[in-house]
């Protein structure tokens, strides 16, 4: 699903996204509370009304933001104090606050208050935090009002040891939750520790959806579908679509580049988009050159189809019983490049 | 119109501009011919399909870019050489070549190559370079290929001497053009100088259309077309609002202002914009606070239809006659502030 931090996709509209049929976006709780703030969200309404989207809104924990973007005071068994990115203020996150500011914002999807251990951490230090994730998850699912109907995923941690992310699930599985998430990977472990450690959790997660956090770049994605993953978020399509990037079938290309100076042709000739429908390399490569807006979008809308395509594609493979094929010869052509 | 220097106009797709029926958008000629480049513009099936616009497209003439944003090399009879604003590389400018730029482009309506005078210019100067102008005029239009079906309109300078903006409009009408436009207006003189050669100069032009370039604040258009202008152009609707200001029926409002923070209406309660349809002040405060690229294109959206949407009232209450009390309310509730 496409990222959207502030209250909306990044130089989107939501027609935009529809066209598309983009069925769920996601919501920075992080930076939502600290901006407008969740109150104010409450009041508008809550977050589907504020900024006019009518289908599903995941929103995430604000662990990942409070671990990247802010400097941390100290992390207690209470919850984690930290400064804003913005302006230094200092806060407070214990999981039942966070389900607070969830329950205001009115998402259909919430996420519990964890700890996003960073590349590299080890032993006690691994174990205590991952304990403190579990039971943050279950505080955070005493704390729902349920008469609001939003669900809560739980969200497995355990950095790359294996084994502690099968205990971690098997703890969460007893709470019980309607979906898992996958957290902390794709941070720049190797490959096999990322399959590893998705193709281990993937199957023990029975009847619920398998949500991968944070994983967004093509092959990935097919390779979490491979290994059973059902939902992916990541800021990548929108972000790189902005720094002139755009997915093809034949890999990533950037269009600035002169080779595409009077490539009157489409990005992709066999693409369905609003982008390819009616606009050229040429123009968009012109676009992005004299620094215009229009750019990003008209980039982000191709790169959100390439991805929702992607999906389609790989669900009906997976109807027709020929996923592994369609994964296979889809990443060889991506990966061979040279579109 | 609004104007869309670098074949788009900022932040908003055409369908933005569909949907708001705006008829007619200029293409910046200085700008498209140093970047991409008329001959590459010509190679893509001109600037309509590169940009994917389908109505009416009036290209300028270069002239006013060359003298504002360009360190000029020299004028002589022939023409004007300048530095580009772009790298400093020299390029040449005469009639015939800004003709043939413009037919490279492929616009529906051209201007001739004009001296722009500066704020001061006087005496045996400002005669030189209206002179000047006024021949360029005519071998601008002795240089149109016919075939094309590009009209060309007049620009009638002469700075702030009203009869020799006059002396300047006759010679040009004795050259035969099917409109006019009033150049180098609003450039920071008194208003009356501004009203005293729009009055004079609007009456003398029969059967073709007035235009006044550069004018896009809500009171001189008004104050144009009670002076009898027809066509009016500016960057002025779109960069306020990617610089959060927008226009309502009560004067300018900035979106930022801290009373908007929890106001949950939308810019005006009675405009039928999508964004007024759509969001309110506390969200596209919001947006504009987070720095998102959606801001100003919902902000742009409300300040073009507003635009047209005073142009269209202007319109009915000319043909019921009853523009005058129009316009002396509309200005007199857009002054009185306080909205």
């Amino acid at each position: 699903m496409p990222v959207g931090t502030a209250g909306t996709v990044k130089a989107m509209t939501v027609e935009q996204l529809y066209e598309i049929d983009v069925p769920v976006i996601l919501g920075n709780t992080y930076h939502l509370y600290l901006q407008p703030g969740d109150d104010l969200i409450r009041e508008a309404g809550g977050l589907h009304k504020f900024m006019n989207w009518n289908r599903i809104i995941l929103t995430d924990s604000g662990g990942y933001q409070v671990f990247s973007l802010s400097r941390i005071k100290k992390i207690c068994s209470d919850g984690v104090e930290f400064h804003s990115f913005r302006d230094g203020s200092k806060h407070f996150f214990t999981p039942e606050k966070v389900i607070d500011i969830q329950e205001n914002l009115g998402s259909d999807i919430m996420m519990p208050l964890d700890i996003c251990t960073p590349f590299g951490t080890k032993g006690e230090d691994l174990k205590d935090a991952t304990e403190k994730t579990i039971l943050w998850a279950e505080r955070a699912k005493n704390a729902i009002h349920t008469e609001n109907n939003q669900i809560l995923f739980g969200i497995i941690q355990g950095g790359f040891d294996v084994n502690l992310r099968k205990y971690c699930f098997e703890r969460l599985q007893s709470i019980g939750f309607p979906g898992y998430s996958i957290g902390s990977l794709s941070v720049g472990e190797p490959k096999e520790v990322f399959c590893k450690i998705t193709e281990t959790l993937a199957p023990l997660i029975k009847n619920a959806p398998v949500y991968l956090m944070g994983v967004g770049d093509p092959v990935s994605i097919l390779e979490g579908i491979h290994r059973g993953v059902d939902m992916f978020d990541c800021v990548l399509p929108t972000r790189i679509a902005r720094n002139r990037s755009v997915f093809t079938k034949r890999g990533k290309i950037t269009l600035t580049n002169a080779r595409f100076e009077r490539d009157f042709n489409p990005i992709e000739k066999d693409c369905e988009c609003y982008t390819c429908h009616n606009y050229s390399k040429a123009y968009l490569r012109h676009l992005y050159k004299a620094e215009e807006m229009l750019a990003g979008t008209l980039g982000s809308i191709h790169n959100i189809f390439f991805l929702s395509n992607l999906i389609r594609e790989a669900k009906l493979a997976i109807l027709a019983d020929e996923f592994l094929n369609f994964y296979q010869n889809w990443v060889k052509r991506y990966e061979g490049g040279s579109e």
